[in-house]
């Protein structure tokens, strides 16, 4: 998906609402374990309910690898199963010297269709790179997580009076643009967003952290939004879990996600 | 595995090669292609040829993943079929939030039966003790690695006076003990090995690099040796494809892994 069609969805749903696929057999309905798919029976009903007010959906290749290579049966349907008018992100924090982080976009752009697919900064230029020679699709770089350990390295002082997580920005957003790089920043980390669009105005980020994480979509959004909105807001178990009873686990997924929607349409 | 277990078994067979099996359907002779398993088919004929001079084995995941879940189940097929008596290593390079992280310390240790996993630390702590919470399994944590992109951001210099990598290695050692935590160093940064091994004197090092990256075995033993030997030295593509002819690729997987066994057995 290129960054036009990406805006002009958002701007036709009037919504930047990311949803969290984190799908674990152990808290879906129990019902579903009667289907020969569980995972993708639930994820399908939730893409069913949810579509209409969100512009991405986001498996967490996690819950997906753990169950082997029958999540990666589930993980297959999902992605083919999803309007090709929603942008898709396999939220897989890749990255490994350049023969192997070949091997890893060849996995989300071409064996599964994703369009885009977070990856580790870590490892630099050589790890990224492999991700953004696909046209249309786009490498999402980690540079201030929403989780606590964070702290430990993100956002080390460096000589140069910088922090680790600008040196990060600064360096990487050279390799690509702003047509096939986004990045990472925790909602849980607003106090630092208005520095963050300083370095890069332009580029989209994906925020998670609103939620179970603690972070405030209002926060986020005064500091986050650019002229093209900019931001892809995600929630996980907040909507999916929105209620574990196979009666209404639809409904309240909905209910949910129009909740977060509906609070983002006055942004537009 | 435990830590001592893992020296015994150095001691007997006098190496402490680590064989990466970055199999590649493109690069295996064209003959297995009219296995069923191609890439299983090829594994299993390897580690029969080299089991008796290395002592551990480390699947590059990307390899498999990029096939989907038919990759997965040759992975999971190879790593049953490793002797119990064999480390081995999923080169994995994952991290994420705590309950991501699980998931993934899930697929490496229960539904695939590694005995360590490579990690990468950019999320801090909570990314990392999911994986060492499982008696006797090992995360392998990156701290300097052997590519290019390496220098983008691990010898960045800190106002407190050390380097990235050097406060990764001090921060995380914390989080875990030399009979849980591994690093990777790659062979080809040996300047920083003497460095290193005044920060972790007794932690095993994970070193690719050797072969086809450029690293020298003489110069990260002289550097890297510890009173445990304290090192398992990579190669992949010089010991797996030595030949590409169906004729002789186990013969020349075999001379190519005993020739470094050679050379290592002069540091017993």
């Amino acid at each position: 998906m290129t960054r036009k069609e990406l805006i002009n969805t958002i701007r036709e749903k009037k919504s930047f609402l990311c949803i969290g696929l984190d799908t674990d057999i152990a808290k879906i309905p129990a019902s579903f374990l009667d289907f020969d798919d569980p995972i993708f029976e639930f994820n399908k009903r939730i893409i069913d309910a949810t579509k209409d007010f969100c512009v991405a959906y986001k498996p967490n290749i996690a819950f997906y690898e753990s169950m082997g290579a029958k999540g990666w049966e589930s993980l297959k349907k999902t992605v083919d199963y999803i309007p090709n008018t929603i942008f898709t992100i396999a939220d897989a924090k890749r990255g490994d010297i350049g023969n192997t982080s070949l091997m890893y976009a060849k996995t989300y752009f071409e064996t599964y269709n994703f369009d885009s697919v977070t990856v580790a900064p870590y490892m630099g230029s050589d790890s990224v790179e492999p991700f953004l020679k696909h046209p249309n699709k786009w490498a999402i770089l980690l540079a201030l997580t929403s989780n606590q350990g964070a702290s430990d390295f993100q956002f080390e002082d460096l000589k140069s009076g910088k922090k680790l997580f600008e040196k990060v920005l600064e360096t990487s957003k050279t390799w690509g643009t702003d047509e096939n790089m986004m990045y990472v920043v925790g909602a849980t980390k607003t106090a630092e967003l208005q520095q963050i669009r300083k370095l890069i105005p332009n580029h989209f980020l994906l925020v998670p952290g609103v939620g179970a994480q603690g972070g405030s979509l209002e926060d986020v959004c005064k500091y986050g939004l650019n002229k093209d909105i900019g931001l892809l807001i995600n929630s996980s178990r907040g909507i999916i879990y929105a209620s574990n009873e196979i009666a209404n686990f639809e409904e309240a997924a909905a209910a949910a996600s129009e909740k977060i929607q509906k609070e983002m349409a006055k942004y537009f």
